[in-house]
């Protein structure tokens, strides 16, 4: 059945498959901070609060969006690990706890959070525990969603399309393709399971 | 052998324990917001610091401090949520990321998690993402901290002492002894392991 599926980072490297794989079945809306039909920064307050009023009911809310901080531990400042915190953590959240009141019942969230979360790199001490923390809000607010509304995060390995640009920070990691990480959302918004973590890995 | 450990909230349920335990054998420099030797608020960037020069080089830092938002998913907001993210999270990582540069070679950081971040309770949600970042973060520090430092963080299930006021939260929950909790800081701060989370529960 066709549903209404706000989809937050269709731009980028993971959004681009996911919009391939949920605009074959259904009507998505597309959001990002300079990209897509609809224009929100997520870090921002305010922003997301314009975004669900302009889009109204919608079925499903998909996250393929959030940027962190890497670097050196050593020269790492709580600055820049607060980047990360405001960015991809407090903004999929955000969009989570407003985004919970304008779901149809029985609708979803996906967030999305990565494998550093669960296998630390070296520069990544702010994605890991960005990454654990999207995994804990999941399974802690799938216990309260009201409604029948469900959520879920993606957790990616390194995208085949992107090893050009991060192969050399995961030495040994097998990659997948966006196509492959697509159908993990697929899953999440079109199955019946909450706060699960789909994990794709090589 | 005796060491120079910073201990900040020891004034706390937990603190307490953990300073009584190790006060035993080491030289124990106690620290809170307005209590302790020193005065610290590590949600405030500038404080830490201050705490750091005041307190010169040492050989262990322990925080059994930090402060959540605990409320229904439903009412909660991005701004309630950001609160245990500058607090707890962001207070105890702005610790650990000054700390190792006053920390003498082979010392330890200790942080606090709390089972929250592996079982979900109602109105936790902060509280679940906030110890899972804690967690990851301390998994990926302890890949890239120098000079022998380590890092690790225990994570108490409900405490005894606290039954009277978070009970009602832990429906089933076996608790435990705060003098039981303050043996994993000691594992921790005496011990050889680094990057683990001590689990302690009923
Ligand atoms: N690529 C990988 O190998 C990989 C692996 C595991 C996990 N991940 C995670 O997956 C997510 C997406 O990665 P990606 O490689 O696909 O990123 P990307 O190619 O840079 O695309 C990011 C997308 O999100 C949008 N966006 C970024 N920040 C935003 C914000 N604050 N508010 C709203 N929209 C925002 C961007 O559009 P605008 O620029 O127009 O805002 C773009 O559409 C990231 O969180 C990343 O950590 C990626
Ligand atoms: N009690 C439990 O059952 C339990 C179980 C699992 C996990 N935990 C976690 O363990 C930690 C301590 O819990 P507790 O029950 O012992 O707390 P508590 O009795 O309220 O004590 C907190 C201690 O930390 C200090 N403190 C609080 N915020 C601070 C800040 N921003 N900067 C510096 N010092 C600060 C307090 O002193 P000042 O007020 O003077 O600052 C006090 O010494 C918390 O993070 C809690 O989530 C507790």
């Amino acid at each position: 059945m066709s549903s209404k599926i706000l989809l937050i980072g269709a731009s980028g490297t993971i959004g681009q498959a996911v919009l391939a794989n949920l605009a074959a079945r259904h009507e998505v809306i597309t959001a990002g901070r300079s990209s897509g039909a609809q224009r929100v920064d997520f870090a921002q307050p305010g922003s997301v609060e314009a975004l669900l009023k302009a889009v109204g009911k919608v079925d499903a809310i998909v996250s393929t969006a959030g940027n962190l901080h890497f670097g050196p531990l050593a020269e790492m400042t709580a600055e820049q690990f607060n980047l990360g915190l405001q960015d991809k953590l407090l903004g999929q959240v955000r969009l989570a706890l407003l985004g919970q009141h304008v779901l149809n019942d029985g609708g979803s969230i996906t967030l999305t959070s990565g494998i550093v979360g669960i296998e630390p790199i070296r520069n990544g001490a702010n994605a890991t525990a960005v990454n654990a923390a999207i995994e804990g809000f999941v399974a802690a607010a799938a216990i309260e969603l009201a409604r029948g509304i469900r959520i879920n995060a993606v957790s990616p390995t390194v995208l085949t399309e992107s090893m050009g640009a991060y192969g050399p920070f995961f030495p040994g990691f097998e990659s997948v393709p966006a196509v492959r990480v697509a159908l993990a959302y697929q899953r999440s918004v079109e199955g019946g399971q909450t706060g699960r973590v789909y994990r794709v890995n090589g």
